[in-house]
């Protein structure tokens, strides 16, 4: 997109239009911080357009070109995230309906009505007039459509959309009827007008109509995007579009989503300072950039993040020294090409006036944070050349959002969690533990390019994903699955007969019975003969399936209850390749060893060899040349010795790591 | 009802009328697990009349007629519990009004609303025709009653019909005013007209009306109840009919409701393999079986329960081996005349698809529940014998619903929790350790047949129990009573001087204050010169009653705080009887020793000696032939001497008495 | 007002008219318990105007007159806190409308719309009735109006009055667009006209909305309370007026309330008897019985107490012996002319029924309890002379309600609370240690008295209230401020450049950052070379700011993190004064230690020398003559020595001080 790492962040001169000596000192500042870009006009429809067919853009223009001129280009916001008083005052149907039919007060953001023909006439106008005013703009990088999407409409206009939605998937009532078991509980529709959105007031318990409606409201919201983007480009807009995803959200699934937009960005507010360690927060948020990099197979932008605490997590946590050149090198090395911030200054007034920003209230250039950040974009100066490279893991790992919607909507088999987060992070860590790239992928995406395919919990299956898992490992590959495998259809439908679902011969085994175990209680995995490595014994929780074996090896089996002896995890050879099935949920250490002898097996190589814990690594690859990051998130010094021929970019090739620093080297292929 | 102890359960072939081959197999694995009988046609409204006025009852013959044939016979349900879509789409007055004044969507099940008159149409023309087909039909057992009925609908026909009920009880509004005590506040009303039902968005704080409100609820669903039965008896069913009731169950009084129906039946699912041993769970039900014996003075039906884990329960925890005819064998031993599942087979989709059932999603004939239900229908078969024989208890322990709604609604005198159950399961597992049977009765069941009564905080009192316990006491009856007694009268309106209300003779004392205890400080009682066996010392807990004596001995007394030396317990001689007040909340250790004295000194003999921990037991006779079932709900083995003469039916007659596994033997008397 | 404390309480006769010899008993035993007052007619309009229009006040004068004979006056309340069901009924307008559009039902109290014309109406006729038939019955000492005020409504009617509130304070819809800061998020309104309340279902983001909505509501009750008194008034009553308030009552802010009241009354209910020791619910009620006092720097009443257990609290604790009196010596020794108890006698019914009353429903003459409030009583005689005495402090604590609501609404710098009281009741649970007595202020309040002025978390500041600050440091005061001072002007805007604003020289620091901890964090505070008499190390809690030395001295340095060394709590001189600024938040003894040290250096002499702990202590003065009042609140017995020439009023001069007592005595000054 740029030929160097994008530095900067949400900017609104909307705000301080009245003072030009705080625009001034805005400008001098962000210079001084090395920063080459703004995202402007997020929420600022009411200074563009005061009063209904009123346009102000000058303004905006203005400070567009002035930024331009001192070597800082934009990101220009669409302003439909939040609406200008006037507008729902004179059309009250854009605001949205609540599940329980409460109609919204006009107030907050990210609450307007998805399907309101009104309001997207009224986006659309509103982003012509910027396209026209932008579009040859050569500030302008990119567009930013709305803010932060989410949520749901439940007005007579959506109620209806769906009912299309749903006439489109299944044709037929009684195929949805069907599909819905809605024989249970006397359900049965016998027209599509029938229909109404899941409700707390209503319905709840019919999984497939509230994993439906999830889906109706993704593609919604895409209809909405799309919407936006068409104004745009009929405008005559050129550059490319994103919208800014958000950590682990599950209202929409991203998956799909991204075919609707040219750049994936995304917002990333890790829990850092929160505990001992800030390896945790960086495994959970390195997850969610290894996603987003995979939605498009390619590097992405990280749109918002914090200098400072924010005004919304428990605390105002403040970054301790090298934290924000550490995270922002954690972004890049994870494929971000870009590290940018919500807030550049922060705001006198209302509820983010506490939000973290490079320029705070007290005006001041001298302030710690501001070091902080101009130290950042000096950092990322050197890194210019990483932009654009890709990353090559050997390793994939499915973390899908629909299957996720149906292992969360479920009554059983454990209603204190099933923990599908929680699961797929445990593999995530051991894997970063042993040093590999990892994609973290959706069902529908290739497995062809991975030695190694992890699976955890893959509970509802849709698409042919059962038969490219079939090939994958046919082929050679390595398949790991767990507990909670191929159990239902798309709609949370259960498939009768033998289970884990057309894969019983894959893995060698089959489902009996699935125990659920309380908070409180656990079970012990015993290891077959000091099987791979592993220590002899590995405590389990939270769900004990008690399996048959269909032609699989175990190598651990239970400890203890009714079904101690029985097989615990497995291993199956099918065809070319070879599949592993752990039937229960196992402590951390277990998937760090387990993964060790796994990824030596199928020769994935560590990017370098020992790394101590409390460390991140990551790689991206252009032209024969390796750019390694790795990230020291503890708070104390570590040793780690760098693979020879190391060049390096940031930090010394000495063992020595210190705390809360980075080194970031090339290792040529 | 039949000669036989009742097998079966739910059985939906509605959801599967498209399946032929899933029918055959139920039927063939029925047979194979001993299966007799199968309840049918709950929530199956959608398939009876798929539009209105067309009703397709053919298939539901062909299917009792082919189990009848097979020698399965079939409790016959009516399908009120949930309704067609189209029913609620053309009548929307048929869906529930909730408290705060919402009105309910279509969706989910037990949400009718109790007084709408086409609602009790429209159900009463369905079950018309149900009685037609089926009334003589001799695979019809019994009829059952909707399901599960719960709840209160607040539209304005139940507004109007619960002042219909106010004005019935009261006659007057001066009347009304002043057993609410509607002074308080300026809340008089000059007319009935002027009520309206306790609401979150109106009044809660009227003790009274909040009572009456559950008393009413509970009338409008007999009344709906009778509309059942009477539509059935009109088309000239003579079955006898039922409704489902639940554990614990608060939302009406079964003591009153158990007058509308022919036989008791109830749905238990207890927290098995939840905690360390299994005796808490069956001793909670335990008293729940025991109390729906006591409504009729008659076996009951246990008309669902989970042969495996449940969906709806914090998690889906396996019934380890032997749990499943344990389970059963103790519901035997309570007074069941049936063990019955929900469910035979279980559905592939919505919320209740992970819910327990004899044939599971595998459809495999070979699994280890199947095993299990297999072997649980085995031992049913030897039990034929005990089909309608009773229960003869020498205690009779009160657990009264209307009391309950007093003491939980009433502000104070401890609004973390009085603990009404938790004393009453105090008293009842005491009584179990000490090995006898045991009536579980509302205030106004027949006292005249016990030697000992227990009325755990009575606090407040309707109709003449007063005088049956004085009368109990005074022709030989040992009463035990405790904290919190005859403080109200039935509309929790304080008694003015001297309380326990008319009982200051019998009991020998009366109440000055009460002190709630936090749920973190506790009091000490201190055993006067070792009486009655007891320690030295227990700790007291929640409410301390600080009581002046009245003619009673007191036997412990209170160790700490400003009251220390006050008396905690007491006995008291009153005409031929003796009566026992505990003016706090003791630790178990205390109630066990206790009722053991109680127990000799009344001759109330255990029914085996040196009982061990977490075994159950109970008795019933017939024809002077007492039926004593054990069950070890331990997961270790125990020894127990059984009694000379005994006659094994199930078990052997040794002292090992192996963990999850039952004796059952006979004693002539 | 009286020469003599007041002893009563709220007293309900219209529950019990037609049980004359109820009404007897009360005369009798009140007479015997040395009671001189009754609180008469809160909530009693249904029993005043039981059909519009129809008044009948007859049995209220009898009672008033027949009391008096006796020598017992009356308080006399309006009703306008409940009302009768004919009211609400006919005028529905009168109900409240909930924050999320819901209108309430019929029921509870304290719950009436604020603006309604008609509402307002009624209590104006009712009113004018009762003044009217009482302004010359020498009985009257005072009218109460209506009870407990509290809550907001949001009605079409509410909603027009904040507008207008808004339209006279900011004039111009640009000034309230740049005091709120509506440019975030598009949030500019054009017109008062558009402006809603802040709702659940509409806007909470805006800082500024929702604290004058704040400011609003109390300036709404303040005309609902004048429409009162003008009744009143109009119809020549003359008696002085109060309201009840309560304890850290966040809805309105008392300090304007109190301008439109003769006599600032409140009602008080610790939680005696929860926890160890009873010293913590003295020292909170404490901190507000001195904030009842400095409203109008006058003697308040001690509106209502509860002489047993209440029915609202986690639990109905009994007052253990000499409780009762100690409280009420408390009360009188912070400032109190009058000891009055909810309730005379205990109500039969409703919610209120298990409330502690001098007289309960044994309706005996021997209880404890009336023992208990006899013992009061007769204390109280001895103490006549204290009643109109002044209380002369020479440290004020500021613990300003408008502030609270700036802190408490903000989103950031920590969600997980910033504990503006507990950090209050940190300074003010210190200076009661060592002796003092203590003013607690608002910030409009005069400093000019104080040797010492404390404003703990001085975040929103208004008025002039920093000018006045520098004065007093300018003019030889004491001053110490803490974090998060002088932030944000009084609609929450931040000020821009250092802060604490204007203050930066007075206290010799400027702010650089905040850190917010975590619940389970801390850092440590470690005094510089043996400052102070304090001891090495403190931990230090909740929020770490970061600051800058300004010309004032470190004497505390933190201990960890990456800011280990910068200042925690400084000193500076300013002109002829002191001011200290305490960086964060630290444990109890610092406390202790460090105002031993500031009040030494200032000369505020402690009323005793070396106090034990867990005894209360305040003085007031008359004449030369000072009233010392101490409370033994542990449950072990304390030696105390007394000052040379105590003249003893209650208790003994020896130093042996038993538990759950107190001594009052006069010194000479």
């Amino acid at each position: 997109m740029e030929d160097k790492i994008i530095y900067g962040g949400d900017y609104n001169p909307d705000q301080w239009l009245d003072e030009p000596e705080i625009l001034e000192q805005d400008l001098r500042m962000m210079k001084a911080a090395h920063i080459n870009e703004v995202t402007l006009g997020v929420f600022a429809w009411a200074s563009l357009e005061p009063e209904e067919g009123k346009f102000t853009l000058d303004w905006l223009e203005e400070i567009v070109n002035k930024l331009y001129a001192n070597g800082i280009k934009t990101i220009m916001a669409t302003p439909s995230g939040a609406r200008p008083k006037w507008l729902s005052d004179k059309y009250p149907e854009v605001l949205r309906t609540w599940e329980d039919g409460t109609k919204a007060q006009y107030g907050g953001r990210h609450n307007h009505c998805l399907t309101s023909p009104i309001y997207r006439e009224k986006v659309r106008i509103i982003d012509t007039k910027l396209a026209e005013r932008f579009k040859d703009n050569p500030a302008i990088i990119a567009w930013h459509i709305s803010n932060e999407f989410s949520g749901e409409c439940y007005c007579p206009s959506c109620q209806k959309a769906f009912r299309g939605f749903l006439k489109k998937k299944y044709g037929t009532i009684e195929k949805l009827n069907h599909e819905w078991w809605n024989a249970f509980w006397s359900h049965q529709y016998s027209s599509f007008d029938q229909i109404d959105a899941p409700s707390n007031i209503g319905e709840k318990g019919t999984n497939g109509l509230m994993i439906d409606w999830k889906r109706y409201a993704t593609e919604e919201c895409d209809n909405f995007i799309d919407n936006e983007v068409n104004a745009l480009r009929d405008a005559g807009a050129t550059q490319p579009v994103t919208i800014n995803m958000m950590y682990d959200f599950g209202g929409y699934d991203y998956n799909e989503q991204k075919n609707h937009i040219d750049i994936i960005s995304w917002d990333s507010y890790p829990d850092w300072g929160f505990s001992e360690s800030d390896i945790k927060p960086a495994l959970e948020h390195g997850l969610c950039h290894d996603s987003m990099r995979c939605y498009k197979d390619k590097p992405f932008l990280l749109m918002e993040s914090c200098p400072s605490g924010t005004n919304w997590q428990q605390t105002h946590r403040l970054k301790r020294n090298g934290l924000l050149p550490l995270a922002a090198i954690h972004a890049v090395g994870h494929g971000a090409d870009s590290v940018q911030y919500f807030q550049i200054r922060a705001g006198r007034g209302s509820c983010e006036k506490f939000h973290g920003a490079i320029i705070d209230h007290t005006c001041r250039e001298d302030t710690r944070v501001f070091k902080e950040a101009t130290k950042t974009g000096e950092l990322l100066l050197k890194l210019a050349d990483v932009a654009g490279s890709q990353t090559d893991a050997k390793v994939g790992l499915i973390y899908d959002r629909q299957n996720e919607w149906a292992i969360d909507m479920s009554e059983g088999p454990r209603n204190c969690g099933e923990g599908y987060l929680e699961q797929t992070q445990k593999f995530y860590n051991a894997l970063k533990r042993n040093a590999v790239d990892v994609d973290v992928i959706s069902e529908p995406h290739d497995f062809s390019k991975y030695k190694i395919l992890i699976a955890p919990m893959l509970y509802s299956v849709r698409g042919d994903v059962l038969e490219r898992i079939r090939d994958f490992v046919k082929n050679g590959g390595t398949l790991i699955a767990t507990y909670l495998c191929a159990m239902t259809n798309e709609n949370d439908l259960c498939f009768l007969h033998d289970t884990p679902h057309d894969l019983t011969d894959v893995l060698g085994v089959r489902l009996d019975e699935i125990d659920g175990l309380t908070d409180e209680q656990s079970n012990k995995a015993l290891t077959v003969d000091g099987a791979m490595g592993l220590d002899k014994s590995y405590s389990c929780n939270k769900i004990c399936e008690l399996i048959t074996l269909n032609g699989a090896e175990p190598f651990m089996k239970y400890g203890e209850d009714f079904y101690a002896g029985s097989p615990a995890a497995t291993v199956n050879h099918f065809e070319k390749g070879k599949a592993y099935y752990l039937a229960t949920d196992l402590e951390d250490d277990f998937y760090k060893k387990f993964l060790e002898k796994v990824l030596a097996d199928a020769n994935v190589e560590p990017l370098v060899k020992k790394l101590p814990s409390e460390i991140d690594i990551q790689s991206r690859v252009r032209d024969g040349r390796r750019y390694i990051f790795m990230e020291n998130f503890s708070r104390e010094d570590k040793k780690v010795k760098l693979p020879k021929g190391a060049k390096m970019i940031i930090g010394d090739e000495s063992e020595e790591f210190p705390n809360t620093s980075a080194k970031v080297f090339t290792v040529e292929e």
